[in-house]
């Protein structure tokens, strides 16, 4: 195990009917917020008066940006910059998934940057200072309700980056499983992923001795996959939703990261470039993109792979070797079998572009911690996405 | 799962060679500090100096209490306090254990306070202020270096009692597993013992449908295991050390203990009798009377003392009747066979006094979620020790 600093200041507020206390909560930081969300579901379940209703009752006024399309983009950032400082909000509210919590944590950024703040992207900028942010969560899937970092595509120059900053975790995250009961089935399958790929890209960083940290690990995951299958059945099981909701915070709150080596977030990596380029669904290129990252790398650290697929997937094997490959397999028959695509064409993604994918995955190589990859790889492993 | 507050604030500095932080985190808060230790194993170590040389490194002076014994108690408590505000000092240092610890969060807390800070602990005074705290642990156990709890005894009426603040969380806690190397080897085994004991009694307060926090406890307790295994043969092994470490810490810093109904503490609140009594280890007491507790109350929910027993010593049964049984003399034997006491007269408390624990426990009755104790029930559980 390595050494670290693990600290994670966010309040969490879980359960049914909690969105009620977001504006006690809002209201010492700021009379004045902006109010972010995405394309209206909001509007539709309900959660945006229960918001607003909160907030008023609390003396809170706030402004409105709506819009945040999933893979959030920087000229939406940007319109949120230019409102939260003509109006002078004193917090940012993200009423959302990690879509509009990341566009919250960069426009809270941005607020107090002269510059483009696309530079906190490109490592020009580290951010330091940030407007207070509250988080009413909608959907689970990337962890960013308790946690530091912001993932946003530049349209532009198509790439789609990421920062992390100690002054970017929520103030309080609002976690109400039975919002959830609405969503897409689709939507719910893609967060479950996303969260799997999390746990995994810190899980398969390549640091031995780590048997706490892998035990955490084995459990987010396990849980996924029995609460995802119960919501396949029955989407309005609140006990399989709140496993769920709560695993999927979990798996990116930093606990299951410490004394590791920061995650190897290859897979990210090279999905990053699939969503930049054809926006699909982040959990979905990652069901595509894992195992097959998971192949090409496995060698690397066998005896890993073996244990994942023994603890995860119940494997028998003769060795390490075997259960290793096994393993990789249960996984995509995983995401296959819940309705997940596991192919570049099941994703839509055109075959024949896969120079495309890796020439945009070279704005960032090499990247990998258990195996630094080059565009070589990159594209070695996008035939294994076949 | 039940609805939550979750927030901890405290920085957990980990590794090897990571005292030396602890000026350069001390100094924003604080010029002069009360440093508090025990009887002395920090000067053999060498751990004093490297806490004292940091600080001095930061220009922070100290003045110190030390003395503070196993079963802290409350006049050395008063000590502390007169001292503190005689000097005048803007935080606390506590290099130790839980002993330590709490020891310093009931100064802390009692700092700011014009009564007798005993008031705390009886619910007669809630703590809302507090000297900022930090600590650099010795020894792993109580997981008061990252949690808001303190227990003390007081002498004078033979109550050992708690109190959980949000304001005794400390600002930093620094901890280095290779200060423990040098530990005597029954203060790891009580150490493991007592977090187990964390794990369970939030396992087993009766709430339904808590996978998660089921996945992360049973992960804990496996890791417990195996790490102190290891640490019998070879206490120097760094890794083990690490994974223990850490993983008593997580045993009581809030995670695994969201979404419950609060824990059922019956069996700690049974052995605060004894050690309030007869001065005997927490954890050796609670290896005693934890699985006599266990024995009584088992059949309040079968099914998950049959889950401990099948997911931690993977016990095989015929049905969870025979699983639950099975499982809590696994863990006895466990005990045993490490060399913790798990009768009243192998940690030498006389069996015909039984009377008096019955007595001092029942200034507390009833307590207990999963069932509810009184004197008589106590008493069973007592027997059930012999």
């Amino acid at each position: 195990m390595k050494g670290f600093v693990f600290q994670n200041p966010t309040k969490i507020i879980f359960g049914k009917g909690k969105i009620s206390k977001l504006g006690e909560e809002v209201k010492p930081y700021a009379s004045k917020v902006l109010l972010v969300y995405g394309r209206g579901s909001v509007k539709r379940n309900g959660v945006y008066d229960e918001v607003t209703k909160s907030l008023k009752e609390n003396g809170v006024t706030f402004v409105e940006l709506s819009g945040v399309k999933p893979n959030p983009v920087l000229s939406k950032v940007k319109e949120g910059i230019k409102i939260a400082r003509k109006e002078n909000v004193g917090a940012i509210v993200a009423v959302g998934g990690g879509s509009v919590i990341d566009t919250c944590k960069t426009i809270a950024a941005g607020f107090y940057y002269d510059g483009d703040i696309w530079d906190a992207f490109v490592g020009k900028y580290k951010v330091e200072r940030s407007l207070p942010i509250f988080v009413v969560l909608t959907i689970s899937a990337t962890g960013s309700e308790m946690n530091g970092g912001a993932v946003i595509t530049n349209e532009e120059t198509k790439q789609k980056f990421s920062f992390w900053t100690n002054a970017s975790y929520p103030k309080v995250s609002i976690l109400d499983p039975s919002v959830q009961f609405s969503l897409p089935p689709i939507q719910t399958l893609n967060g479950a992923a996303d969260a799997i790929a999390h746990v995994l890209e810190l899980y398969f960083d390549g640091t031995p001795n780590t048997l706490i940290l892998d035990e955490l690990s084995e459990g987010i995951i396990r849980t996924i996959i029995s609460s995802t299958e119960t919501l396949i059945k029955s989407p309005h099981d609140y006990d399989a939703r709140a496993n769920l909701v709560w695993s999927a915070t979990l798996a990116l709150n930093g606990i299951n990261g410490t004394g590791r080596n920061g995650g190897d977030w290859s897979s990210h990596a090279i999905e990053h470039s699939l969503s930049a380029l054809y926006d699909i669904a982040h959990g979905s290129g990652l069901a595509v993109v894992f195992p097959a990252w998971m192949k090409y790398v496995y060698k690397e650290d066998v005896a890993k792979f073996a244990r994942l697929a023994r603890k995860v997937f119940n494997v028998s094997a003769e060795n390490d070797e075997e259960a290793a490959v096994k393993g990789i397999e249960e996984l995509k028959e995983w995401f296959r079998t819940i309705g997940l695509p596991v192919t570049l064409k099941e994703a839509k993604i055109p075959e024949d572009e896969i120079e495309k994918v890796v020439e945009n995955a070279s704005m960032r190589t090499p990247f990998g911690k258990l195996k630094r990859l080059y565009p070589d790889d990159v594209r070695e492993i996008l035939k294994l996405c076949m």
